[in-house]
């Protein structure tokens, strides 16, 4: 059986809307405007496509941070494309998505990932169909620990999923801890959100709804954070903590992110994969905060933590 | 047929006097001292061992640096460590190395690394035999280039495999052009040297004379590059250019390199193996030096070059 194209078509309508509208609520408050860059990767290289980057560097608020959408086409299914379905890898797909990362300049101020996705694995033959799902989330990664800035977030996507099944937040929300986890330092990558992935278990429409439900949460989730934060003084320690805390960053999504040794494996567009990276980063040799700092409270909150509970 | 544990402690030995004759010519020219870690590893651990940590971090010449030994034991050969020899993953292991980095805080001054390292996999019946094989390799990161530098590093690396094997450098020199090389970028990390694994070719005494000629001649290859270079005149410029290659540094070794991803996998002491990370780096979205820069030039020079025909 045949994905209808216009299921496609209206995939690909909402994450445009949904790039516009994130984009637009970002310059009210940024005085720097989006850098627009559209692309298109041609059919001679491994993954074809094309796709619509947004991205900000040393603006007022975000030091460094975009939203793309891009729409591809490969060969070959690689393995980190799907979990659940190894039979699924080396078929021809398609994939759709808008992906978003934001890096504040104000350190108290935390990172935050978005990400939303269809993918279709093409039937090989005619005794096979093509097979589609949805995967996707969103998480946050502070810097200096607000307890009522991670209970909002988490209670935002709760309620965003809680029309769909009241089982989805938990389960996405423990996916999300397992997944955003640094094991070699045994730390989560921040104080998680939900997380996503093969998922079809609602029928295409119900789950296209699902996921406009997460995708629209998302100004809700964050944006009154970044309100809230925003004028706090800073100096040079939090930001050296800042620049320090980033490369943990680096580390979780080169060595263990799905989606970045996809897009690397893939043969995707560097500059748009990459675009998650953070602005100024620094490694310190086995550095550990003082004692009874504001730095050493982040760390109690580096692994799975009930925020509904807290 | 078992190891004799006299060649372990020899290769000990060396090992720990190489470490200490480069930390002191170091610090004939860097203010700063090393900052001396020992550290123990407990067999509760995956892998157990020891190990010299010496590490220098906002120095007058070194930004961040250090020169690491050690010498652990695992219960499983994991893939990363030998190229060659699938047959001998998941075995019971021995390892013994030292590795160092540089990453100088003058930009003209380039990043180097030089490694050497001995692997035993223990025979797991007495039907099979201890294997052992020495591995390593020197190469340098340049951000400005100087063609002079690139050849005396080259040429030094040949007149020290030369007296073993005419074969040696060119092989080597091969194998490292392939292997220090970032394949989402289309870059070499940097203008190379040698590089060498799963090595007995020559029987230990030979092979153990030939690592300590390549760690032996490490001083020779890069310090008068150093003495060259440390007082050119940088500023702004150069140091952000600096910072935004230092990533190029990163993607490698997180995404890439063999070492560092044995290190993780084994469960080793991730703050001597992350020691080569770099102290401040950047991303930059989309960034292309400008048309006839000194930056540009880089560019250049970073594919295999035949430095000696230079």
């Amino acid at each position: 059986m045949k994905i209808k194209s216009n299921n496609i078509n209206n995939i690909e309508k909402y994450f445009l809307e949904l790039q516009d509208s994130i984009c637009s609520i970002i310059n009210k408050t940024e005085s720097k405007l989006f850098k627009v860059d559209d692309w298109k990767k041609s059919s001679e290289s491994k993954l074809s496509g094309s796709g619509r980057t947004r991205i900000i560097e040393n603006g007022s608020l975000i030091e460094r941070g975009g939203v793309n959408y891009s729409h591809v086409f490969g060969d070959k299914l690689p393995p980190t494309a799907t979990s659940q379905r190894p039979e699924l890898v080396g078929r021809s797909f398609e994939a759709l998505g808008i992906s978003l990362v934001f890096h504040p300049k104000n350190p108290y101020i935390p990172t935050v990932h978005m990400n939303i996705r269809y993918f279709i694995a093409h039937a090989s033959s005619k005794y096979e169909s093509d097979i589609w799902w949805f995967g996707g989330g969103m998480d946050l990664t502070p810097y200096y620990i607000f307890e009522e800035d991670a209970k909002h977030f988490h209670f935002t996507c709760k309620e965003a999923l809680d029309p769909f099944s009241k089982k989805y937040y938990p389960d996405f929300k423990k996916k999300c801890d397992e997944y955003f986890y640094i094991k070699h330092r045994m730390e989560t990558r921040g104080i998680g959100g939900i997380f996503f992935d093969d998922f079809s278990d609602l029928g295409f429409d119900k789950s296209f709804s699902m996921i406009r439900a997460v995708g629209n949460s998302f100004s809700k989730a964050y944006f009154p954070i970044v309100d809230l934060r925003k004028n706090t003084h800073f100096g040079d320690r939090e930001r050296n903590f800042q620049f320090y805390r980033r490369s943990r960053y680096v580390e979780f999504n080169l060595v263990y992110d799905r989606g970045t040794i996809f897009g690397l494996q893939s043969g995707g567009r560097i500059e748009s994969i990459l675009m998650s990276m953070p602005p100024r980063v620094s490694w310190i040799y086995n550095y550990s905060p003082e004692k009874g700092s504001k730095e050493e409270k982040l760390y109690e909150f580096l692994k799975p933590i009930d925020w509904l509970k807290v």
